[in-house]
């Protein structure tokens, strides 16, 4: 598979999400074997096909029993996705029993629910490393809750915060991402068992018990309309994905801005022997920020061909099929690579007070200016002061000269309050809001929603085996 | 506003979804001043602003009090969004209360709220859109549950479907869109709080009851983080829309394939003294169903910029934040636009029953030959029968001869079944499944999904007025 | 990115375009110790370095030399992309030389370098396929040059044109893709050869004559700002693709739509063998044009990523170096499928002119309307004759008359002209304009580009080995 | 598409592009009226209207001789992009002459050679922007070609670099872009004038003549193929556009980053009177710089929709014609846009290099690591050479020592070297490469592409007037 084509270097510093293995020929063909199996069984109960039958081909329903070999070759000559696969399951299963298998189904109702199979373990695999992201979000809102740093928007300095309340921005975004997926059970995780058409012709009248009987043992759902045309709960998934990429990114940004040696107020782990340029032996690059980045748009890129994929032709379009397929399974693995950086960022982003502390202090206390016009706007009204607190602050650079003392000359400010209470109000320690309290909420929120995850049932048996 | 740079010639067929009317800049402005009165009142709740100036706040929060043309040259001047506005609203207030305008905002808390105050009515309107369209459908899919027609993947003949059938794969994505329409509430329509970085610094301890108070008069929801990075919800929704366009571009698909000529099953509305060409007078063109195309085309394509707008910067970015509010607008309207044409294609779509009939029998029967393959396969197994069947059918196109007459020559078609059978077997009306049944279940769920929206609740009412 | 994570069925049907093959890790390493040599006699020449030293360099730079078991491991320590390659290779040239090795260079020069080095390959794999598809192209629009069909706007029928007429439609643009492709050589074939800024500082005065002879021994150009930063020739060739893209997905759509059986008109092989279907024997589905439509979006897709690689930060940042890396890879694996498919397709391109003629003859006439417009014009005005004519037309399906029949009857026309005249007027074999002659010019075109193509020079030869 | 549907607050400081007034209704139609004209004069001149005729079609042809109300009535209830305005146009011209307008043309005959028509404007505005662009630039990297400052790779100090290296990329990047504009000429500025389906049928044999005819009056080309489903030109001019919004959001990431209070290295203009912030008074948020990043995205999101606008159907889907329209010209007034804040950008950008001075040693020297290990492997070759530096560097932040003492402090730097000789290595004065000289020739290129660009011919004369 090719997603990043030629891998990553950092692939040695980040546990293996184990996603791409999910998406290997021999797991993604098992998952065709279990809804076909499934399948024979949902048959065999409605009095479809003959019960030793499907008992036979549930049995004989491991890939390892296959000559996959044979498969390939005939699969070049065919020139079809699925038929040499049944063909050679059928030929293991036997001459009595194999001519039951895959009865009346179409091919996208084999491949399209065995996908979701594997979806559903990347999903699941997903919710986990979310998990333990939020996890490790948690501790280091905890622990940064009361430290103070500069609050930036549009990259200047606005008013402080503490860097408590930036992971709660994280946690609050990936929470919000984790219940997304956590919501999108019932488009998603579906049997597509209609038949060529989606109309269980082939099923008779037992068309619906058939697709239940499938859909219970796969753990899975029934399709309103089980048309191979609607795609739209694997699209979700797609897009959802591109969401928490939005979200990633961020924190991608979040760390790579802060880890400049200008700001150098928090780092991502860079261990002993990381090397970080060939010819500049001092660089300490980040490296899985700029990951987080370059991935971020890669997933991101992914929505729109997963919108285009809805544009099916009448009862289905296959090149729309294919689309989703490679889409939706780069996707998973690209998220997966995501979220198995940035538990290795959040759970070990090295923190500098210090530089934190020397920041806020560059504008000499102007990023207190609000604080100061509202308790000046209490006297003369917000406006005026803040043309007033205005004048002042613009001038501050060009004239050299330190806020401060330009705000006790001005004539207005200086006779509203004493050196010593302008100090204050513009001291950017007790300017922090709620900063703390929201850090601490959203920990909790954090430990919350990890605990909930922890919970996740057991991967869905299969119950064909 | 461009959406379509220079409108679209076919505006005089469909009806005005007023959407568009919802962003004009006094619409917008109104917004606003709604909330800059809701923060008031809230804040005079909360103590922390004068209760007498939040009532003179609110009783003049209104536009037409306002000079706009005075605001507009200060916006030249002063190169801000907002600053103008509420300079010339603390103005009209007048000098006593004026001055506690806007106390302890930033713009993007007004900004940004109001736009999502527009927001939710555009999202009303839409699904009072997506009401109307769904009882038309509801009728479509009834009237034609019926009625057969050949089903089509890739679009080669597969096997016979309803009409209805096709309508109720329409309705199925459109209910699903319109359930995550409804579901977006608790991420989307929230009042954006929290002050110049989201920690409540400028409320003081009054922080979170002062948002409580704003969110409960404009009828929002509070954020868990009011960060001014966190724009997931009006990102969801673009993505909501884009997935809606999807399935309207499938569904114009549709109806501009089966307008041509060669199909001529269906047709979009095409009313007396419309015009096809400028020179070829014959011409009866699809012209709703081009729009959903080029429309579907340019609402996906907003996807892209809306999850690009995610990567802010630390506490905010302006530019993502200006981004998101020129793409949400636009998929607002592009939506309403979609589903105004929609309603007219649905509502009108003019049926062709004997072509329907006539293409059916296209293929000469091979549209049963699952039907057939079956039956044979009951015998000797599945695959056999596909085997059999397959050669029998691939080298009819070739001989010239039946599909019929070829399978009675073959031995084993032939020994298993009389010609009686064989015509029986591959009848496509005694083929169609469920496609009755679904069309009819999907019609009912059309309509109880259209009354649920008929009750949806009065414009939310901005409690300020 | 996305390149059929797993494949595509249909891979035994076409041949392979060879692209895939050149960016194994092996090739692209050996493409950079390529450039690693190179540099060495480079900067021998310039008196850098000893030119006893870059001899050897020369010599010992065949991947089958290293370790690369050592150099796996050590990326995993080390976290880096090429430190490790060149640790090893430095090692394997020996401690008398290997200390020159990768002098003043910075990584980016060489991965870069190297990465140009393979896509010029895949350029050149490409412009071969091009060649070859122009070849086939042109028989295929000599030889249905005169074949008159349907001319079909927005899928109704327009004007009648001929087969060989729609060929050069898609002739016209390969050609001018190719153009395209051909021009891009200055500012995307170029050494990346700046150092770690791109200011040459590691080079001293000798940077630009190193630059210099690295570009001539690669067969490569210099860069104006050797930053690496720059990147619009990496983008202008996925953007190139993309458009191909654009139009091979239009060929795709149109074989894919003569191909359904109410058109009959066209149809990509379907040799022997191949099955449509798993359950419907009759299936013969579009595939490779299908595929075309696959591709299509997925390497349209990657427009938008490639654009946002543009997006550096100052010197450079490596996040938009390796969503290049990855996109531009991707993109041309995605542009060989694409064409191998296209190659199958219109050299074994079936056509049904007697199809063609029956479908032509679908509106009875109609077809003819502009023809006929025109004659009564000549003596009426245009939009009188408009009118009369557009009346007409409208009122034939409603009638259920024949349009000839209507003609007579309607007093203007039936005036002007008699029966025999407006059977005249209304043939379509009467109406192709210049259909044939554009067919001829656009297959000769086709021709002579495809020669040019044969005659591109050997594969740019390495002047290090 | 999205082209800011509220304007842009900022739109008081930037000069007025020009662009979106190409595109009002009352231009376009101009343009359709001038191609009608011209198609009049070239049939008159190939005998195939009368040329008394043809000269009071090119007389009347003047926007303001229509009634337009008339017009925008008959659309709607038409449903015609232009019947109505030529049905209005041949009545102004009266009924001795009016029959001959636009004979033998179909609608996008005309509609889309009028916007190529308008685009050619747009364009040719883009260039002239491009142009004093390119002049201000010049002037910046000439006065900055010495002015040295950090070299920032991954945003970690590199090596250094000066201020007019880095506008050198700027420029070089411009000067590609405009190069591609030039380009663009053959396949964009074309008559669309083969009639209904691309064939001059219509045209009878004088199909050529009167296509050169009308193209030599309005100064185009003709099209190898002029079907209508040929848009790639066009398309090519969004892609061109788009990587030109690459570029000037990287020189916006570039300003908006050097702004920062922690670099304070450069700064957009900031004119006294601008509001950076309605509650933080002391504010001076960079605009423009965010203006370039929002439209960046918005821009470049157009690459999607119009490759998405090739997938033509057959002869011509005006779903993609339309699609392609919207995006072309939101393309063109967003680049108009972009350049022009560039402009004020460039031309006014404030540079600090006191600051740029002590942000270069804000690692105390490391930013020479370069060059010192460099020398030092001069005589022990580069990988040890590295390595021992690479030590040093990497324990240096640890340690809490200076980089320098810790480099004595080592026995093999230490033996090396003096103190005075390692002082001298990396002191980033003298590690400045060719910046300076770089800085130098790009700016000449600039002044030299400005030239060419202020010698663009007069704007091309449509020769009917």
């Amino acid at each position: 598979m090719i997603v990043a084509p030629f891998g990553r270097f950092t692939e040695g510093r980040v546990p293996d999400p184990g996603i791409a293995a999910l998406f290997t020929r021999e797991n993604r063909w098992q998952a065709r074997l279990d809804v076909e199996a499934a399948l024979a069984l949902a048959e065999a109960d409605a009095g479809v096909i003959p019960k030793e039958s499907a008992r036979a081909i549930a049995l004989t329903a491991r890939i390892e029993k296959l000559d996959i070999k044979r498969v390939l070759e005939a699969t070049a000559s065919a020139s079809h996705p699925l038929v040499p696969l049944i063909e050679e399951f059928a030929r293991t299963v036997g001459s009595k029993h194999g001519g039951w298998v895959h009865w009346g189904a179409t091919t996208q109702n084999i491949t399209q629910t065995a996908d979701v199979l594997v979806l559903r373990d990347a999903h699941r695999a997903i919710l986990q490393q979310l998990g333990r992201v939020l996890r490790s979000a948690a501790v280091l809102a905890d622990d940064s809750a009361d430290l103070p740093m500069a609050g930036r928007t549009h990259s200047q300095h606005a008013v402080p915060v503490t860097f408590g309340f930036k992971v709660a921005v994280w946690i609050d975004q990936l929470v919000a991402h984790t219940e997304r997926l956590e919501r999108l059970d019932d488009r998603l995780f579906c049997v597509l068992m209609g038949g060529a058409a989606g109309t269980f012709a082939s099923f008779g009248d037992a068309g619906r018990v058939i697709e239940a009987g499938v859909a219970h043992r796969l753990g899975l759902h029934p399709m309103r309309v089980p048309s191979r045309s609607v795609n739209d709960g694997i699209v979700e998934l797609v897009l959802v994905l591109a969401q928490l990429a939005g979200t990633i990114g961020k924190i991608g940004k979040d760390v790579y801005a802060l880890m400049q040696p200008e700001f150098g107020e928090a780092s991502e782990p860079v261990p002993e022997g990381t090397v970080g340029s060939s010819t500049m032996p001092h660089k300490r690059n980040p490296q899985l920020a700029l990951d987080l980045l370059t991935m971020s748009a890669e997933l991101r890129a992914l929505a729109a061909p997963a919108l285009e994929s809805m544009l099916h032709d009448q009862e289905a379009n296959g090149a729309m099929t294919a689309l989703l397929e490679d889409v939706s399974a780069s996707a998973a693995v690209l998220a997966g690579d995501m979220l198995a950086r940035l538990e290795v960022i959040v759970s070990g982003l090295e923190l500098n007070p210090a530089r934190m502390r020397a920041n806020i202090r560059l504008s000499e206390g102007m990023i207190g200016s609000e604080a100061l016009m509202l308790a000046l706007g209490e006297e003369i009204g917000r406006q005026k002061a803040h043309d007033i607190v205005f004048e002042v602050a613009q001038a501050a650079p060009q004239s050299g000269k330190p806020f401060l003392e330009l705000l006790q000359a001005d004539p207005v400010v200086g006779a509203a309050f004493t050196e010593s209470e302008l100090r204050e109000l513009i001291d950017p320690a007790a300017y922090l809001g709620l900063s703390q309290q929201i850090a601490r909420e959203l920990a909790g929120c954090a430990v919350r929603t990890s605990d909930r995850l922890r919970r996740l049932p057991e991967r869905t048996p299969v119950m064909t085996r």
